[in-house]
């Protein structure tokens, strides 16, 4: 029994900040997000006896971590499937892993549908989600397609992600500039737990249903200069909760101010470009297909060691017959 | 009747953000700062029936917004003096105006000084901060001796500064470093509007008087370690408000990122240094004499350009005898 799926990484238009409950990574709030094309995991996994532990390979090594993290999520799959046999898992991603690009959402989304049905198992788009949601919460959100909505729920069952729009529904650009290829000091799950020790943490979840509410209207009415703006307050104000919290997250790093204000001053020549981040340095911007060159030359202009990786919203994690292995 | 006072720059540790009345510059919450022995104003001014007009000559040079500023400034004590008589003004900063280092707490504690003495007025040290705070509110902590709280008050006479104690109390080193001299795009005035569209503003006026209880403790018994903590956190509260204000104000610079994370690093190795910023981009560091030397070298290290200027905790204002002219 082997499959093989490729997953989107997704970044998150309002961000998965906290959580509730960090055994099922049940989050403090819902989240909006789109898929990426050009970054993703592809991810093999076979159960076969022939085996005698699960074996992880990932981008060609084996990290003691990352297999411990895998094996724990092949054992929700097996019990589900009523199956002990042991895996092999052989995955990789087309962009730095742990440096804030969302690696463990495209990795855990690839790995639930693969591992899903390698293990034969019949399961809805709702409750894929909810699987990969216990690898890693942002993994829920690679499932469905296009523009994705994870509603924080309040039980397993309930905290699961779904499609708002396809991916062609709205063909922004997408830039995923690398800043930093280093890893991260402080993971996301540490960030999480950090996260309540913010003295403003409450008040963002407090006001964060109006924020999410009036960004699903500006997506349905594609209001390009709206969505811009709701996006990069919410990215601001993530980063304000971490440098807020005890002790204080700085992820932001100098590049990532340069590119902060290179999209400010594009902006006063007219050319529409806004910036997110996820819990860490790197930049993603997003802007009309129209002046995307015009952005990356001068991105490329302010850092020169960026690499910039664009593309656009992208379907969601899928079976293909290209095995790893 | 000429009269020439100098006064310093301060640093707040407990910063200044938002107002409660914008005439009287009353502020939503206590501060308290430092004052610094190497930044500083001095201004002379003459009160004589041979002036047409108020004349105000800053750094060389007479500025439209600075003149309205100061007549304005120079009205209040000529009110208080029972005179009409216009003056001339001649101010010198030995550091660059508008660049986020208080040259406005500088400017209106020595402006304060020179022309209430000018005008012949017996004022107490607490009237005279009360009287700088209406010039801008920071300049009433430049008045009094090394550190200074600025108690927030309720009305003219009860929001006013006084010394926690004097600048030799304790000898830390304070080590401002100009990144940038480019006068900043939003200025304090606009930035203290701003303050309160952060949905975080209300928490962290309920939350100040713990931080600032604690600070008075930690300065009372010269803890350095826990001192750098709360001004750390503080400044970075600062700047969580900023970043969150609606429309979200970015101060920081690509260096002051790097001065930050190469505080985090030096800490690493045990040296004790600490940062602030008040509402712009420039660093302002505390550390221990001894570390101070190497600090200084790291810092040129990272930040070629960085100019810095090295204080102790100074006096405040006082008055000279050599005039500008």
């Amino acid at each position: 029994m082997k499959a093989t799926a490729i997953a989107p990484s997704n970044i998150a238009f309002i961000k998965f900040w906290g959580k509730t409950n960090d055994k099922l990574n049940l989050p403090q709030n819902s989240s909006i997000s789109v898929n990426l094309s050009n970054l993703h995991s592809t991810t093999t996994v076979e159960f076969d006896p022939k085996f005698k532990k699960d074996v992880v390979i990932i981008d060609g090594s084996m990290q003691q971590k990352e297999t411990l993290r895998t094996t724990k999520h092949l054992n929700v799959i097996r019990k589900l499937a009523n199956i002990k046999t042991f895996a092999k898992v052989v995955s990789k991603n087309n962009f730095p892993k742990g440096s804030g690009l969302a690696s463990s959402a495209s990795g855990f989304a690839a790995l639930t549908l693969a591992a899903a049905k390698a293990a034969n198992l019949k399961l809805s788009e709702k409750e894929l989600t909810t699987i990969a949601r216990l690898g890693s919460g942002s993994a829920s959100r690679s499932i469905p397609d296009g523009f994705v909505k994870w509603e924080k729920g309040s039980n397993h069952q309930t905290s699961y992600a779904h499609s708002l729009h396809s991916a062609n529904f709205w063909k922004i650009n997408i830039l995923a500039i690398i800043i930093s290829t280093s890893h991260k000091k402080i993971s996301s799950t540490e960030g999480h737990s950090a996260a309540k020790s913010s003295p403003f943490f409450k008040i963002r979840i407090a006001k964060i249903e109006d924020k999410i509410r009036n960004l699903e209207t500006v997506i349905r009415y594609k209001d390009f200069k709206k969505f811009g703006q709701i996006i990069e307050k919410e990215a601001l104000e993530l980063h304000a909760i971490a440098l807020t919290s005890n002790p204080p997250i700085i992820y932001l790093l100098p590049e990532s101010i340069k590119i902060m204000l290179l999209c400010q001053k594009l902006r006063e020549t007219d050319t529409d470009v806004y910036f997110t981040f996820d819990a860490g340095p790197q930049p993603v911007l997003f802007c009309l297909q129209k002046d995307s060159q015009k952005i990356e030359r001068a991105i490329k202009n302010e850092v020169r060691k960026a690499r910039i990786i664009k593309s656009t919203p992208a379907d969601g994690a899928k079976i293909i017959t290209n095995h790893l292995f």
